[in-house]
């Protein structure tokens, strides 16, 4: 618990992005009654602390951890109020999740969908757009039936000339909406926001922070094409200095048991040492590596990721050194155990090449598709409960 | 009547915006029957033309003048074929619609909200974005279960190279949906759209001309914070030379009795004679104050406005005199009645502190969800009719 | 079918837009037995090639040639996969898919609209923005109960620090939604689209390419106003280089009998001598003219166009010639036989005076409102068969 409180694995460089340790120790105190479940839990055995920041939002002190979901009644109030940072998750939570991400997928390829969610509004909030991100989120909302106001230009709600807060636009929009997805440029922000709203909030992105519903699809992808977590080796592939998601991922992995990871990167681009300590810490064994074939035959999962570009600024030789060292391309693929696969948070530019779509094992289309089925999920639990 | 075609109180320095002075005197002539109330009513009694820009847009001559919503029969056609501009309400019509607005808060607090417009199809067309305007009216259409075709770049219609007129767009959008919400950066247009239209349009905003639903929300807030609108103390706080919300307003008190108004601003921003002289030919009590802490301890409401530095140009320091000049805060609060309002058409910036957010007299947050329900009331009425 | 593969009638220049013509031909050598009609159809008569550019999407072989909708099962599947370009159509399947334009005018008249498409997604994946093709789009849509998900700003998606192809962008969309309409900038890129997709696509335009639910509407709004297509006499005026509407116009119309067209434009943007060829090749009947008031007497339809000021580049005095040269107004009007229609794609500068408006010959806003139609019966062909 205190390494939540005193370590940020999203941050850059390991600066703290949680924007209210004090705020956040606070919960650590809680006695927590599960009182939908009619019994009393006390706060145990948890790695995270799971942050509620808007204390007795719906009156209801929150459970900080729960069982599986096999012991959840349907119907009960779902244990988080908000979707902020991916420490929110232990590893049960995300087990639960992901029972409901897989029924969304049947409700999904039933043609028709659902009508759960109908009546519900849900308001996109985009301080920058994000094409991908928004559409996934509304795709998902309206497979329930729900309705979305839509907004990629919410830096006009703060522009210049008027200069309105954070929170103000989210006294105004919690008004029209039933629920918040926020996209900001600033890292901390979503927290803001949920702080101030009455309405569940979900951080789909502030900046250099969290985006914790991707590292959720991450996880839910492994689970879901390998069938399992624990004793899984994952390699890491690509710019592991700047990815969030990498970052996440290694993170999150470190909840489970008997986990192996491989990093694979351009030295300019490598792990920073926060995480390396961090899974050091947890127990869990790690490697560097500078033999893609080597650790592609080994793992259950190679996880490339784009070389930023963005990243280099002016050193354009040292971005096109890094771009091109480490391809997944058939070669790779040649080497790779037939149950692996290879997954990419998108958008990719050449570092798999497009002969690789075609085989099977080319997981990234369908991890995409996944974020579909986690951000149904989560809608309906946040809105609906368990 | 008169006054209405020779004086318009939403103009800056009162030139007059209204496009078709001519077309609008035409109406004053009319002699209408309400045809669905199976009796005829000759025009009387009333302080303001009611602008019905197309004569028998359905076949029907509009009454300028109806009783409250009591004497008016459930299904009956609304009065009104467009919301253009703030004069089209007498007291009466402002009392029926408020009775319909409450009817739609308790719609809204329902979850599951209404259906009433389903199969109903509205068009948002903005020519400059207004991303608060824009939610609220569209949150307003899907909590009755309408639809929405949402654009914010309708500029692109008539680009520069293509230079279509605004009424070829309406002609266009008029086919494509059941009702528009324009927004544009022209006084008059809304007006010349509602010409154009066979289908209603309500205006959102027309650069420096109307923003009649905004005029609306606020005498509706008054009424229900307050409880009434006869015999109240209003003091028009900030930038009372540039706000058109503040010079509606003062323009819709006048409807009522026993009204007094205070003017509390710096003195490059003062209220303009035009308004102040139809104030006191309508026999409304009016005066200037430059002690905010004396009025605020007067009055029923307290309704700050944000100085608009956009309106100052180079001159920074005038507007930072003026910024800083009457700030609600703490202590302006505490001299407040206990039953007395402070409002704020938002965004603010600091001329309201933050720390008197949580006081009960702070309204302005219910200010903009009473916009949502004033918008929820008029899409019912102009769609459904009473 | 040699000409459909050399012959591009909507390049420029007479430059071929195909994007892979080898592909095309491929699909000429098709025996196709449709299968859901029972019986073995051989390919036949069949001026055009449908170009089918996924062969299986759902398993079955297309039928390049069907007969009339009467002999259409209701519920068989569509013909067409996706629609790229006009040259999918031949006048049995324009035939068939007017019988269901002209059944989704009388759905969108009976107020309520229907839920036939309930539960189905669009994705309106725009490049750049065309608010009026999306707003037809999406209101087809919603006209008939479905769900949209809107981006305005495709490009974002392959934005210069990210790059992400076409195809990549399509593999995440489909993910989302049950078919993609996409304007892009580049020829060809809708024919990309689809071979990707494996849910329809529909082309809102392609840069200079296709636009094939402008060309639809303009052949359906001729079948609309004259009530046939056979023998009809149609004068093309304007700029008749650069505009892919009339060069479509003329090559549909190449597939009905006894047809005329007159060509009636400024010397500087006379229609090129590709469509000439072709129309003689198919042995329509076509000539030049320059006076305007002689062929309006003879035509059933005049079919205006806008001089696009930005083909002129710096050689404004060209454009300003030609701009004024062919105007179709109340003169114009006065010659023109009674039963005949005045059309224009929109949008229309001053090439067709205002006071035209308010004749019943004037058809170009009925042509408009016909594009939903098209739209709603493509939207409803492609996703729910006959």
């Amino acid at each position: 618990m205190a390494s939540s409180s005193t370590f940020s694995p999203w941050a850059l460089n390991g600066s703290n992005t949680l924007a209210s340790n004090s705020a956040t120790k606070s919960y650590t105190n809680f006695i927590c009654n599960y009182l939908k479940l009619g019994s009393s839990r006390a706060f145990q055995n948890s790695k995270e602390i799971i942050i509620n920041p808007r204390q007795g939002k719906l009156g209801l002190c929150q459970a900080l951890e729960v069982g599986t979901k096999s012991s959840i009644p349907t119907g009960s109030k779902f244990q988080l109020d908000d979707i902020i940072e991916a420490q929110q998750f232990d590893r049960d939570t995300l087990s639960a999740i992901f029972d409901v991400a897989l029924e969304m997928e049947k409700i999904e390829k039933n043609s028709g969908g659902s009508q759960i969610l109908k009546g519900y509004l849900m308001a996109t909030l985009f301080y920058e757009p994000s094409t991908r991100t928004r559409l996934s989120f509304e795709s998902a909302m309206k497979r329930l039936g729900g309705e979305v106001l839509t907004t990629e230009n919410a830096r006009e709600f703060s522009s210049a000339a008027k200069g309105e807060t954070l929170e103000d636009t989210i006294r105004t929009v919690e008004g029209y909406s039933d629920i918040i997805v926020m996209r900001h440029f600033e890292s901390g922000a979503a927290k803001r926001a949920a702080l101030t709203a009455s309405i569940p909030v979900i951080n789909a992105g502030d900046g250099p922070g969290q985006h914790p519903t991707q590292a959720l699809l991450d996880v839910y992808t492994i689970q879901r094409e390998i069938g399992k977590l624990d004793g899984i080796k994952v390699g890491l592939v690509g710019d592991l200095a700047n990815g969030r998601t990498v970052r996440s991922l290694a993170y999150l992995l470190a909840k489970f048991n008997d986990v192996k990871i491989y990093f694979v990167s351009p030295e300019v681009v490598k792990m920073k040492d926060d995480i390396k300590d961090y899974l050091t810490s947890e127990g869990v064994k790690w490697e560097e590596s500078v033999d893609l074939m080597d650790v592609a035959s080994k793992c259950d999962v190679v996880y490339q990721t784009r070389i930023q570009r963005e990243r280099f600024g002016e050193r354009n030789d040292l971005y096109e050194e890094a771009r091109g060292k480490y391809i997944v391309n058939r070669d790779v693929l040649g080497v790779m155990q037939k149950h692996a696969v290879v997954m990419h948070p998108l958008p990719r530019l050449d570092e798999i090449t497009v002969d690789v779509d075609d085989d099977p094992r080319a997981a990234y289309f369908r991890q995409a598709k996944n974020g579909l089925y986690i951000r149904m999920a989560l809608l309906k639990l946040l809105l609906l409960g368990w």
